[in-house]
Order: structure tokens, then sequence, then C-alpha cells
């Protein structure tokens, strides 16, 4: 029942908002280029468009004054460089430019193939002569040549016109700007440099006869970070008989080309004739100074290797690619076509967001857009890395061995912020440095630390990687405890964690804030048993060398650990988000008119820090993750206590109201934040996805089936899973990869099914896998259980049966 | 045994600090307009200055943008703005500049006369040809006509040459700046744009001969806010035999006179002879379109006047005007010259920086520099406010009257932090807006409505001024108890006031500042205790309709204040400084390298935040203000506490740490901290004097003689004395008006007398006033008591006994 991943809109409304969001949504991207799904032909005057070619980890630095310049604040940020132009081709027929938003537009739709990894865009056209134009613009950025954006554009009509391409490559580009919302970058700057314009034809040798194509190539730099990019475009055109074979050599077309300071544009023009199709076929590159010695033979290198495999075995190996990606990573839900289509979006995206180089991580908004300027936050490794562990661990270990390599900056940021010891990640940072403008509700939230301790963590319970611990894993861990301890302070027999930010951000500059109290407690634990572990191991040697940690720090972490201070409300009987939240005043949500959410778009910060408001799930999360810590009884007061307090006004809150609900076995709650959740973006329910798609709630969408409906738990002992059905699905499934083994669960009909689909590699470990606290017989290749309507009590005898052995 | 108010500096130092700082010690200003002390001729390249003419009031507004644009963020501000360069006079003999920056120095010095009112700068030069030349400058802001400014320039030579002033009036001027220092503004900026040069010689009659003055007069705008300021300057010269009389007339001075688009100047050339005085007269007026409908009639009207009222005349109305000054504000140390010297010196600055016509304020560097942007904080009414109440209620009431004229910015303030009822006023500010860039440690700052407040109930307890009460001081404390009452939180049966920021600035955004709960509980009583009484009095009714308050609201206040939840620690027995202060961890003062002060130059806030560590007095501030609200142990157990965290990196702590030194009888402390206190400007202790002086200490040191070391505490029965004198002194004096009644009170030499110097109007109270708690004979007009040494034991005593008083 191999399902086609395949989302399509009809092209109707063609206001500002809905081109901007589709530029979104059809974005092409692979985890190193990024191209916005602009119309290739561009919009009138007066539509807005964030017209944006992007590369993973490539910034300026653009200044950000402080209002008031206290010591040690941040005064520049990096930003996401729109670096060029690539996708520009209009189309012109009988001098008319081709374009949906005239009278001509007939019909049209936008689709993304995700089992080919491609976008199509098709438009049926009349031309004011009534001649009938039908075009199809395919796109994708390459999963097997990360430089390579490809583009084919194909036009057929009706009766003879003149057919004209004008096919530009261009770097006369600007970053978009939009003062009015925090959210997005406040000024509109040219970032990119142009250092060289070349251009002249290539001839191309292809199955025996002779084309030409014409390539260009732009050499640029960042404006302040220097950073080098260049990009390069080759296009073709070609004239196919009716059969779609090329009848035509080059002399049927007129080429004019002409070079600009700052572009070429090239022109084709050729006869067209009823039903034979005129195409052109764009090879596009991108590489940069950051990992390129020689960026401009990198991008010449692409181009000429693509050119010899040809466009259609550049879209075979993209299918390829997709195949084994969606057998790799098999979510689907059986029962409701639009949750699953919107959960394979989802994954989809993040599969483009990804950089898979240990030189960049995972953005904000991934390479679909400019919101947050392309930083990266802790959401990755807290919503998305835990799916890419369970599942592609190959791309996690590039996102911990990106954090590994800006650890140096990590503890020049600890330094900054008075620390003596350790490493504080940046809250949002590209090359490492620290960009929050406003550190209370940025460089304050220390939780960030937590999160990527967590990952390490999770990525080593999961692929059982040595080598990555060995080389990174336990210098991070190490480096983050060392940073939690020196920030904490023994006082009245608790170690008290003060003036620090939770995941709320309505709330900031708190003291024991439980979800940052609770994670530093977890990290220096683990940070203890690892290092220990692989010291018995022999493998210690270089984390020592790197950290010269002392025996007498590690007894130090234990001792606050144990002594860490986890907050609790004896009265209410929950935790409190931190030490002062629960003596505020109640916002009184309900009475609060609708036009004002999100409230951080409508209120003072310090009128929201002084109310019990959530923006998003905090102690919520931390009881999602750090479960062992409270009992079942605190978590659900808890979680109904807090529910009445949060807006959702972050992307990353309904995700995890919806694990938290399934585990509490609330299904109505957990089904319908899921939901939510599931689909932000496609759906566009937060009104901002034309800056960019939400990646960590598209990654808790993911968790929240693993972590939520199914139930799922990683422990030193193996997989744990105690699955559960929302009643409006038929059933779901998904794959795992655990030690090697990759896995297959299918929850539905009654049964909780593991298939074995795989072992790879060496597996040196023990893996245990137990539904509903049965273990699994692992000798069998495939199993089932009977599917199981959990209760309230079952979730709380097995969460606390498992306390003692997940955190000891 | 009338002493010379007189402050006299040699020239010597020459370097940028030397003369910058001089600058802002010799600067000219009347509450009105502020010239700093530049050498007339100005410097040479290299050397700095902060070249500044300024007016009250007078702002330009600039843009302010957050590094993140979050919501309700302030994003302009308004800024002093230099307005004129009216001291511009450079002197050349035989064509050389004559300056002591230059080889030709042999001696100088200023003087800051403050019998006279004036400043004089001497200068013994000596020309290439061996030519000696003396030059006497004198200068003055007009105290009885504030927009006038008068120079007169006295040359004196001991051989024939040719004698020139190049005489100048300037609008091509910026404001300084200096990106580097968070305390000074961080653009310069040209904030005049001029709109008129006009010139034209001008005839004036005098003494019955005829002698022509040159004016020029010259209109700008400030570039954004738009407000208009002219200024005018007339020169004339004059050419004197022996004896001081004028010789010659007109003919013998060549006189050019150059309009430039900006500026307009004049070259007077005159031979001169051996010992024949030289002199240029400049009468320079300054007004502005804040408070005259026609600026530039007002100015002329202004050199009029004074041309006809003359040089020698308008000297001397300023000597008289002194005159009455000191007999009002009479302070002095006897045992110690120089501690009496700054204690005068920080009077007269005082008496230069108020603002007396309730358009204006005092800001926080007076009219003397461009810190702190001048905008106006409230310091003033904690710090200067307390001294014009007791001395000059006058000026008092002009600084109410400003407030509450800006009472609407307050509330709607009050609005944009999401209050509904009550007025916030801004943390700084010159036209009532709101000016803090960051608002942890400013707009989170409440507690300056707490200072308005106190400032009213003194203003009210010291003089009675119904009036005063029933047009503007009741609206402003039921606008500000509203604030209060809407900010807190009853919770626990207690009323909490959360996300507030306290005096001390290294420690932001806390529940409970002890020092804001109590401030805010003082308002409360007060309000509904003065509304009631003037309903009593019938003098509510324009409070009642402007306010629209209720029973209901008052019945509030009173709740609220009874509940004020006013923390303690019982395990240290101290006040601590908020809820969660004194489980930080405590910063290693002593560790800490001397050229890391100030503190807030050299760490990050969240660092500085997460420590025990204080700028400057908080909760011991609150012990002086609010004493009946704790017990003297708990008050010493405080300061002892709270003296060893605190660095006094703000100029507001000493004198604090002073008055309570002296209140709990340590003697060497209070007479310690007075001395640091008293001489921060004069001597430049804190290093940034050349940036203005430091108001609120100057006001400061007067309290720490009044309400420290004469033990006095202002209540509804009177004037309670009980001085003490520290053992390096013989004793000091200072006057009090109280009730119209002027009194001067002498300690030393064994007793403390009292004398009643005068009764200014109708005095409808009974006053008295009680040394050690005994009632003085108000019958008489002068008493002395034995002076007693003060214990420990007795300040404990009288302060318990008069607590349920003072705020019952």
């Amino acid at each position: 029942m191999y399902r086609r991943h395949r989302f399509m809109k009809e092209l109707r409304a063609f206001d500002n908002g809905a081109l901007s969001l589709d530029e979104t949504l059809f974005h092409n991207a692979n985890g190193y280029i990024g191209v916005r799904g602009a119309f290739e032909e561009g919009y009138p005057q007066g539509y807005a468009s964030v017209r944006g070619t992007y590369v993973n980890g490539v910034y300026d630095i653009v200044p950000m004054p402080q209002a008031e310049p206290l010591h040690g604040l941040v005064t520049e940020k990096q930003t996401l460089v729109n670096i060029a132009d690539i996708q520009d081709v209009k189309l012109y027929v009988d001098g008319i430019l081709c374009t949906p938003l005239d009278d001509g537009f007939v019909e049209g739709c936008r689709i993304l193939d995700m089992d080919d990894g491609v976008t199509v865009r098709t438009l049926v056209w009349k031309s004011p002569q009534g001649k009938v134009v039908r075009v199809e613009v395919k796109r994708m950025a390459s999963f097997v040549r990360l430089p390579l954006f490809l583009m084919t554009y194909r036009v057929v009509v009706d009766a003879p016109c003149e057919i004209q391409f004008v096919a530009s490559h261009r770097a006369d580009v600007c970053n978009f700007s939009d003062p009015s919302d925090p959210r997005v970058a406040s000024e509109s700057l040219k970032h990119i440099v142009v250092d060289r314009v070349e251009s002249g034809p290539e001839t191309i040798r292809r199955a025996g006869n002779r084309k030409t194509g014409y390539r260009s190539l732009i050499s640029t730099h960042a404006a302040t970070s220097e950073i080098a990019v260049v990009s390069a475009v080759q296009d073709e055109v070609s004239v196919g008989g009716p059969d779609g074979q090329e009848s035509a050599g080059d002399d049927a077309i007129d080429v004019m080309e002409e070079l600009f300071p700052e572009a070429v544009v090239r022109t084709f023009t050729v006869q067209g004739r009823a039903d034979r199709p005129v195409a052109l076929t764009r090879y596009a590159a991108v590489s940069d100074g950051l990992r390129y010695d020689d960026p401009s033979q990198e991008t010449a290198k692409v181009i000429e290797c693509a050119v010899e495999v040809g466009v259609d075995g550049l879209y075979a190996e993209q299918t390829e690619y997709l195949r084994a990606f969606w057998s790799d990573v098999d979510f689907e839900i059986d029962g409701d076509e639009a949750l699953s289509e919107a959960l394979t979006f989802n994954i989809f995206q993040l599969l483009q967001s990804v950089g898979k180089d240990g030189r960049s991580h995972l953005a904000a908004k991934g390479l679909s857009g400019e919101g947050y300027e392309g930083h990266y936050f802790w959401d990755t490794e807290m919503y998305v890395q835990p799916l890419f562990t369970l599942t592609k661990p190959e791309f996690s270990r590039q996102l911990l061995a990106y954090r590994y390599s800006i650890l140096p900056q990590a503890r020049e940021n600890a330094r900054a912020l008075g620390h003596r010891k350790g490493a504080l990640f940046p809250w949002r940072t590209i090359s490492g440095k620290e960009c929050s403008g406003f550190f209370p509700a940025g460089t304050a939230q220390y939780h960030i630390d937590g999160a990527i301790a967590y990952a390490v963590v999770m990525y080593y319970l999961v692929t059982g990687d040595d080598d990555f611990m060995e080389k990174m894993g336990l210098e991070l861990l190490l480096e983050i405890a060392r940073l939690w301890y020196d920030l904490g302070n023994f006082y009245d027999g608790k170690f008290e964690l003060h003036c620090v930010t939770g995941p709320d951000e309505y709330t900031c500059v708190v003291n024991n804030n439980y979800y940052t109290n609770v994670s530093a407690k977890y990290d220096l634990v683990w940070a203890v048993k690892y290092f220990r572990l692989f010291e018995s191991k022999g493998l210690a040697g270089k984390a020592r060398e790197a950290t010269r940690i002392s025996d007498g720090e590690l007894d130090g972490f234990l001792a606050a650990s144990d002594a860490m201070y986890l907050p609790y409300d004896a009265k209410l009987g929950i935790t409190p988000q931190d030490d002062s939240f629960l003596s505020k005043k109640v916002w009184d949500l309900a009475a609060t008119p609708v036009e004002d959410f999100p409230l951080l778009m409508h209120y003072h910060p310090l009128t929201l820090y002084r109310y019990q408001v959530c923006k998003q799930a905090d102690t919520v999360l931390a009881h999602f993750l750090y479960e062992d810590e409270v009992s079942r009884d605190v978590m659900e007061r808890s979680f109904r206590y807090y529910e009445k307090l949060t807006t959702h006004d972050s992307s990353l809150s309904t995700c995890i109201f919806s694990i938290m609900a399934s585990r509490l076995g609330f299904e109505t709650e957990a089904y319908d934040y899921f939901g939510d959740s599931v689909e932000i973006d496609i759906h566009d329910t937060h009104g901002n996805t034309k800056d960019g798609i939400h990646t960590a709630n598209m990654g808790g969408s993911c968790l929240a089936i693993l972590f939520g409906f199914a139930g799922l738990r990683i422990k030193d002992e193996g997989v744990f899973l105690s699955p559960s059905v929302p009643h409006a699905w038929k059933g779901y499934r998904f794959t795992l990869k655990f030690h090697g083994r990759r896995v297959r669960i299918e929850v539905g009909g009654g049964l909780v099914s593991v298939r074995l689909l795989a072992v790879e590699g060496h597996v040196s470990w023990p893996v245990n896998i137990f539904i509903y606290g049965n273990p699994m017989d692992m000798s069998t290749n495939e199993q089932s259980f009977p599917l199981r309507r959990v209760s309230t009590e079952d979730v709380s005898q097995e969460s606390s049966s498992s306390r003692s052995r997940e955190i000891s």
C-alpha cells in the first residue's frame, strides 16, 4: 500500500499573502541550498515577494545597535544572505509576458512531489490573440548533488507564435525586510558584493549530437562577513517534436546574451509551432568560501557533471534518493488522509532543511525564508533532532558536529556572561556567535545547553556511536555540565539556578525555572555517567585532555545534581514554572480580544512578565522530557493548570501538549493538539508561513506520533512503546532505527506489529524492544501484540516503574 | 562670620580630562540656560571639549532603534540640545592667538565666585615678542534675567600692540558623543537647523555718550522636535584709560562683521597701549518656542533691558540675588574648610541647575553637560528636592508643577505598560515621554512614582501649601496610588508587587523589591489621608473631578497598604532587597580588580543580576526614608549587610550610607561617607564630572547634614532634630523654612541653637520644633539646648517612639 507523497494546490488566489505563502510551501531546498518558490517571471509591482536563494551557514554581519549600550550586549548579528536570483526565467509569447497574474490565466496548479523530490508548476494561459499556452515548470534542489538546482521549463502552444525565454542570472538582490514584525529582520539590506560576472557558451556533448549551453558565473562575497559565494547558471533551450524528441539543432534558436555589472540576461527566441514543445533547461550551482577553497571551480564542476548526467538522470537519482529516504522515515496515518499528508509534508520539509555536512545546522525556518534571519535555535535539538536520531542518525551526528564546531565560541560566550568555566551555546546564531538583541528573551535562555546535552545523550542511547562520543560528545557534555555548575548556587542545602529564562518567553529572567533546573540536573548526571563509562572503555582520553576535567569537578556535578532544587507547590500540587510564577496575577485569556493574539505583538514585555500566561509549553515540556522527576498526579494537575494559561502563541507548543495529553490518556486533547500542530504550515494557521516554515513544530508533530500516541521512551535498556490510537484513526505506522536495527511499527487493527526491516553495521549491544513493558522476542523478524487501550493507571505505573532506570 | 563662597583653581594641567572637567566645574547656569565653561578661544585640535549651550526643557528627538523590536519598547528619545555657541571670543595680540595652551602661558586661574554668581578666568600670557598680556574673563548666567548670559573680556598689555577680538556667534554646533560610554549619548548629531541669521549695529545710549553695540540674532529650531530656539548676542568693545574709565570713542576701534549661513563673526581691532585696558562686553540672550510666543522678540527685549541696566548693574543684581539666596540656604561646616567649600559648591550648582518655571525640572547633570542626555530622573525628588522644600519651597513647587504638567503622559505610559488605571512617570524624560532604551533598568523602576509622591507629601508637610495640593498635589497622589494598586496582586493574604526594579540597577525586574513595596505602602496611605483631609477642608473637588476617584478605590488603597508585603529574612534578621536577593551568590568585591569598577562598565548585566552586589543604596535608602517600618536592630543589621555588598558605583549611594550611619550612631562611617559624597564633583572622584555634575549626590550631601548629622525628621507634628557633630568638626549650621518660619540651626560648642530668622506670609498651623524630642518654646526667637552625644539607644527609642505618628 505505497502511497504517493504529493501535495497539490490549485492556483486561484493571487493576493500578496497567497503568493508569498506559496513561495514557502513550494520552495526547493536540500539542507545546503534553498530557493524560494517564486513565480519564475516575478510579480507586477505591488505584490510582496521574498524572492530568495540561500546557502545554509552563509551569512553576512549587520550592526545591531543597542538602544542603551550596556556592557557585553550583542551589537552585531549574522543574517542569512539572499545570495543571487537563479530562478529568473520569463516566457514571452508573441511578445506578451506569460503569467497567471493577468487576464490570460485559465488554470494552473502547484505540486510538491515528495516522491520525486521536485516541485511542479503548471499553467494554461490564453494570449490576447487567443492562442493557448501550456506551461510546466519543474524544479528541484538535488539531494544527491547539494550545490545543484535544476529547472526545466516546458512550453506547448496550440498555434504558431514567437516563443521567447528571457533567462536571467542575477546578483542584484536584497534581503527582505519588515520593520513592523519582530520575528523578521527589520533592515532591508543588500548584503552581496559582486566581484566578477562571466559568461560564454559552453559546448556540450550529449548522446552523440552537439548543442550549446550558455553558462554564466557570478562571483560575489557577503559585504561584511566577506564569505565568498559563487553561483553558476547554464541554460539550454531545446525544441522537440510532437513525440517529445528533440527535432531541431541550435540553428533554430536565436540567442542573445547581455552582461550587466551584477547580472547576465539571455534571450532565447524560437518560432513555436502547434503542439511542438519548447523547453528551457537550467542547471544552476552554488558554492561558498566556507566549504570550498575554490568555489568557482566547484560550481563549474557541479554543472559539468550535471550536464553529463543529463536532466533525466538527475531527476532519476533524486527519485532514488527519496525512495530510500521514505523507506527509512516511513510515517503514515491510516484513516486520516489530510493529517497524514500534513505529516509527510512536514517530514519532507525537515529533509529539505537539515544541514547535512557538519558545517551548518537546521534553522528555525529551514532554508525556506528569512524569518528569524536564518538563525539556529534550541528547537532543532528538542523538536527535530529526536526524529532524525531515531530514523536518520547520520543527520543527527552532523547536527551535533556543527554544535561541536562552535564549542570555542560557546566557551567565549560563557566567559562574556561571567562564567569561569563551561560553555554556553548562543541562543541564536549561524556562525556560533550570539545574535540575541534582547538578552532577557535570548541569551538568558540557558536551557539551550540542556537541549544540546539532551540531544547528545539521546543520540548515544539510540546509536551507541562510541566514535562520536569519544571525539565530540563527551566534551560537549562536560562543558555543559560545567556551565550549569558554575551558574548555580548552593543555598539552604539546595542547588539553585538564578536569572535564566525558560522556554516560555512570556516570563523572563526568573529564578529556578523548573524546566531549566530539571534539564541541568539531567545533564550533570549524564555527563558524569558517560564520562565514567568511556573511561572504563578507555575512550575518555581526548575529552579529558580537552577539558582537563578533575574528579573534584565530577563529584561537584553529582552533588549539584543531587541538591538540584525542583520547585513544587504543595497547595496546588503542581510544578511551578519558576519561583514566583504562581504568585502572579492570572491573565484573563477569555477576556482578551482575539485580535490581541499573539500577545507578544500587542503587549509590552513587562506586562506579560507580570502575569501567569504562557506563550508555550514550558513546565509541560519538562514533564514530557524528564518525566521521572514527578508523579503522574503532579503531571496531570500541572497539565491542566498550564493548559488554561497557555496561548500557544509559539509554534512549539501544541505538539508538546499533544504528547503530554497522550501520555496522560487524554485522547481527545492529544488528537486535537496534534491536529493543531501538524497543519501549522500546510494550512498556514499561524498566518506567517510566508516568512518560512516552522521546522521545530514540524519535528514536534512527528514526536507527537512517536512519543505521544506510540508512547515511545528511549532508555538504556532499550526502546519502550505503549501505543494507543485516537478513535478517529484506523492506525498509524512509523520506522525506527535503534543500534543499527531498523524496525517498522504498525499500530492498528487491534494490533501493534513490530517488524525488523534491516540490520546495518556491527551491532554490539543487546537491543530490546518493550511493548507495554513486555520484551519483544528479538529472534523473530516480526511480532504482534494486542493493542491496548492505555488507561490512566497504566501510564502512571509504567512511568513510575521505569523511573530509577532512566536517569540513574 | 560671613564666609566668601568662592572656589578657585590654578590653571596648570591642560590635558583633555582637565579641560573638559573644568568646563563642567566652571559652567554658568541659572536653571534656564547653561553654558559650559570652555575657553572662549577654544582648544587646538586633539583636545576634547563639550562646548555646549543648553536650555532647560529644550530637546530634540532622536531615533533609538531597539536591537529586537518587541512590542511597546521605546524607539525614540529626547536629548538636550546644544543650541548655539555664544561664548566664542578669540583674542589676538599682534596677530597671535592668546591662549594658555601655548608656550606663552605664564599663569592663570579659574574662579567660581558664588557670592557674586560669576566665573572668572585670568591669564597672564607672554607674546613671542615678550609683551605681557593680562586677561580677565568674567561671565555669568543671570539669576534675575533667566535668558541672559553676560561676559566681560578684559585685556591689559604692557607694550603697544595690536589687540584683536574675533567674536563669533555660531549655530553650527553639534552635540557631543562617546559611543563607548553608556552614560553619555552615543550619536554625534547636529540637532539645530538654522532658520535665519541677522546682524546689524545697534546704537546704544548710555550715560549720555554714544557707543555702538553689534548685535546678531540666530533663529533656529531643533531638527525633529521643531522647538524654536533663538539666540541673540550683542558685543561692544571699549577702550579705557589707566584708571579704568573709557577714554576713546568708537572711532578708535576698527570693526568688521561677516555673516555666514550659520554664524556671525565680528572682528574688533584696537591699537593697544601699555596699561590701557581694552574690554569686550557680550550680552547674550536665549529664548525658546516652548515658553515664548515670539522668542526673537524676547531675546531682543532681554538684551535691550540688559544694555539699559549696564554691566555693573547686572553684576550687582546678581550679587544681590546670591546674597538673599545664601541667607535662605545657609549651610556651613565649622572646622573643615574643604568639606564646607565642597558643600557650598554643591548647593550653588543645584541653584544653577534647578528649573524655576514649572516648565522644566532638574536634570541628572543639571545644565552642566550632556551626560544622561539632559534627562530628568527620580533622583531629583529623592535627593535634591528635600533641600529645596526645606529652604526654597518655591523651587520645590515649580518642580512639582512640572511633574503635574506631564501627568497626561504618565497616564499614557501606564496604559502602554498594561495598567488600566493610574499614572506611571517616565523613568527618564525631558518632555514627559519615556526615553528608557533598556526597560529592565529603566521603565521597570516604578519607584519613580514613589519618589514623586514622597516629594508631594514632604512639600505639604513642610509648607502647608493648600493651593498646591488642591490644584495639583492630590491628583498626583491619587494617580500614583492607583498605579500601585493596579500593579499589585493579593496573593496569600499579602499585597505583592512583581517585576519591578528598585534603585539598585545591579538587580533588575524582581518581585517585592523592599524599597518599592514600602514606598508604595506609604503612598497609598498618604493619598487616602490627604484626600480625606482636603475633603474635610472642602478643597478636594478638583482632584475628585479630575480623577473620578471612588470610595471603593480609596478603601482598596488602604487594604493594599495594610496587606503590603514587606519581605523580612528571619535568619539574618535583615530586610532582603527583594524576594530572591539573599539566595544569590555573594559577589567577591575584595577579589575584584580595582580597574573593574564601576562594575557596569565591565560585566554583562546578567552577570550582575545573578549576584548579591549593589550599585547603590536600595534597602538602606528605604530604611532612611521609611524608618518606621523596621526596628533599629533590623536597620543596623541591614546596614552592615548591604554595606559589604555595595560598590557605590552610583553617585547616589554614599550620601545615603552617611545618613544611615548617622542615624545608627556610627560616627566614623557617617563622616567618611559624607566626605566621599560631598567631594564627588569638586574633586572628580568618579572621574566623569567632565560629562556634567552629579546633582542628586550634591543634594544628597546636603541631606547628609540635615537628615544625617542633624537627625532631622519631618512629621505632621513638626520638625524633629537630634543633632550630633563628628569629632573632626567644631560644628555646623543650616537654615530651614517650615510653614513660613525661617530658622537657623547652629550645632557646635556643646550647644544646639535654634534661631527664628523670619516669619513669612500667613502662618496658620502651629509649628513645633523638637530637639531630641523636647519641644522648643516657640514664643522666643532663639533657644539653645545642650548638644547630646546620641547613643545607639537614643536613636532606637526615638525612632520607635515616633513610629506610629509619622504614617498613621
